[in-house]
């Protein structure tokens, strides 16, 4: 039975920030190593707890392009895949690449139904601000997902207005390929909505994990549409890094120097999901608390953890790992760690 | 033996934030509610485990102001002294008052070493980044505390040049204070910088509660100086409850809706202390993973599981109880909330 448990045995501590000379806050949370066979290599906490995957499993909503026929009919090459998968920091070349994207589909940015926020990045921001124009819709950092959702409800030929809602005809696809490839049912028990306002449903952190091995290994348990499709949009993903998150964004940095070999992607509230596409792992985890900071920590050391990389990986996941914080007058006031303890779990 | 634990059992769960239909993040903490004989009368998690009170026990350190005999030396009113226990957030009225303090003491902002930043009150923000002015450290949410650490060093007549080092004598006083009103040794071994750059000690939660029945109740367990300080200090705060925090602020609003019977204080990564002063009660808490939200719902939760409130008070409560967040459009996503169960715990 699925569970969403809050009593039960609290989860261990996967970081914790120190403060001088003593732990000043520490953060749960559960993880999921998993290889092509679904079968667990490692894991920590409750696997079996429903979590909201939030922005984390973009290419998996993804596969909506190609079961709708959409990438096809609009000959989506790999950096629209990107954008579809994307969080990104709302730089000039992501708000460029989604404005082609929607050309593309005969639509503009009006027809976005994410909402408007400043961009993530911070010279963008500051750009942005300076030059006196507003936000758009362009710039939220989930626009690249909404113009393959646009993409999805031409492709389906159906009004593409209110395609966020749950019972739109775009939002029961992307249900459908979720469910597919999670191999789990998603019910309105267990929903919200998300950032963006499309839904997000809750399922078993541990089918998560599965989920990405199968995507990156185009596992024979998946149709074959769903199987090609999967490993097109982790190639397109990793190959084009920059889209997916932007300058100086953690999942941009940790696929670019794994060059190729993984799929990494954040999600709202402490979540990550992705692959280690040469072995065909797939990975997720939930920092039980939400902070992101944290969850940034947690990953790189379930990364350094998984062993076996070069110098030059480590030392960009070791600026994850370790996270130090300044004051307001510069002083080194503290650092946010990954748990020692991850790799115990190997 | 005090201990600051990372494994052992962990604290029950305080507040959660509801996504949807799902608990989507779960935040753990301890609470401890003593009475004026620091015997416990509520307790949830590990109360003895080491916290860092942070900006929490600002009116403890506040009583360096009456030891050294600064606040006779310059006739130091209620206002001077809510501001020295404040957290402000760098309003006008905030920044007017602090300079007019440093003036007192024949000192400017040039004096103040907590580092500068911009005012945590949005208007107040606002107003100065139209003005074209940079922040200063008058705007700092504790330039007040500084401004009285300055009036310490002055009466102590020692140079103020690196006032905020733990070696300085004004430090040294203030740890004798603190030491003395918690009835626990600080020690480097559990010390850190704060934000403002002064440092922290940790301390066992329970400690934190005791102290602050200790300060509202005048105890005779105190010398007759830090009973009549801590009386006066907390009479100020919880009288110009607007120079503690400010516009808006939780502590400002739940002080002044307690008409004089609360005294509370915000520290940073998740505490709370404070006292109800008609009961001589203390009380502390704190957020294991630091997050305020969390740490406001949990303390509305615990002031109104103390019972006894007029619906007013728990009108001004519910909306730190149930946090509601709104995404990009302005749909309502979700909500933190204080965990039922803080009840169960009385």
């Amino acid at each position: 039975m699925m569970t969403n448990q809050a009593t039960g045995a609290a989860n261990p501590v996967l970081a914790e920030f120190v403060r001088g000379n003593m732990v000043e806050n520490r953060h749960r949370g559960a993880f999921c190593v998993v290889d092509q066979h679904g079968e667990i290599v490692a894991k920590a906490g409750d696997i079996s707890a429903l979590i909201y995957p939030r922005s984390a499993i973009k290419s998996l909503q993804a596969l909506a392009l190609f079961q709708s026929g959409a990438a096809e009919m609009f000959d989506l090459d790999d950096k629209d895949l990107a954008l579809a998968c994307a969080s990104h920091l709302g730089e000039e070349f992501h708000v460029a690449g989604v404005s082609r994207f929607l050309e593309k589909i005969g639509l503009t940015a009006a027809d976005l139904e994410c909402g408007a926020h400043l961009p993530t990045n911070k010279a963008a921001r500051k750009a942005l601000l300076a030059s006196g124009q507003q936000p758009s819709a362009l710039h939220n950092n989930c626009s690249g997902k909404h113009a393959g959702m646009l993409a999805v409800a031409k492709a389906l030929g159906v009004d593409t207005k209110g395609y966020i809602e749950s019972e739109h005809p775009v939002q029961v696809l992307v249900r459908e390929c979720v469910e597919r490839v999670l191999n789990v049912q998603l019910t309105p028990d267990h929903c919200g909505r998300d950032g963006c306002s499309i839904p997000t449903w809750g399922a078993p952190l541990i089918n998560f994990a599965q989920a990405f091995a199968k995507m990156s290994s185009g596992s024979n348990e998946l149709p074959t549409v769903y199987a090609n499709a999967g490993d097109r949009l982790f190639k397109a993903a990793a190959s084009n890094a920059e889209l997916v998150s932007g300058t100086g964004g953690f999942d941009t940095d940790a696929m670019n120097v794994f060059a190729g070999d993984l799929m990494l992607k954040i999600g709202a509230a402490g979540v990550f999901c992705g692959a280690l596409r040469g072995r065909n792992w797939g990975f997720a985890l939930k920092c039980d608390d939400g902070n992101m900071d944290a969850a940034h920590a947690i990953v790189a050391g379930l990364l350094s953890a998984i062993g076996g990389n070069s110098d030059e990986i480590e030392n960009v996941l070791k600026t994850m790992k370790v996270q130090v914080s300044k004051n307001w007058r510069g002083f080194e006031v503290g650092h946010m760690q990954s748990a020692s303890e991850i790799a115990s779990y190997f």
